[in-house]
């Protein structure tokens, strides 16, 4: 049996648009299970099980002590996510100024072209 | 048949430590998929598949032109994944402040209990 690190439990609990939109509502703060399961048209077994994903990725707690035990989200998992990405984002900026070095080499190139085609030549 | 969002596609890519650390290799520069296999005890095939999980996932472009076909990363998906974490942002120093909360609480309650123990009565 293979072990799961959180970080790959993270990654594969946000590998979900239901788990994602799962995560936004509760980002607005607390929500019992038939709360969560309302803006989607799916079964509550279904919620559920998204929920138990969530839970074991530790992105969300469902107090245990209130009644109908609603659930939290955590940013802790997501927290160690955002530093796994941190030595990548110094590529940003780059990959932006490589684009944006593209479209001013294909704008001096289209000026170039307009500028070397004689008047009527056209096509 | 679900068609993945390139956002899922991403996360579901992330999700695996040997996609991470191939990907941490291609931050260091382009490789070709024998580089990439060799500081890993994985077959020529497992890294292969890994591969094109990364590459579907938009991160990994193998360079078509070029003898061996070196494989180089594209953090475009990554910035998209960037942004999607952009709102859970704000909860990171609010947990931070309430762990530190918590810590202090509990600081200041060993501390009363500390004073209130006679001395000698130990345990």
């Amino acid at each position: 049996m293979i072990m799961t690190d959180p970080l790959t439990a993270t990654f594969a609990a946000l590998a979900d648009p239901t788990r994602r939109a799962m995560l936004a509502r509760l980002a607005r703060g607390p929500a019992t299970v038939n709360e969560l399961a309302e803006p989607f048209t799916l079964s509550l077994p279904t919620v559920s099980r998204h929920l138990k994903v969530l839970e074991d990725a530790g992105l969300v707690v469902k107090e245990r002590d209130r009644q109908f035990r609603p659930c939290r989200l955590d940013t802790g998992p997501l927290q160690s996510a955002d530093t796994w990405m941190e030595p990548y984002r110094e590529f940003f900026g780059e990959r932006l100024d490589r684009l944006d070095q593209q479209l001013k080499a294909m704008m001096v190139a289209r000026r170039d072209a307009a500028r070397t085609k004689k008047p009527g030549e056209g096509k």
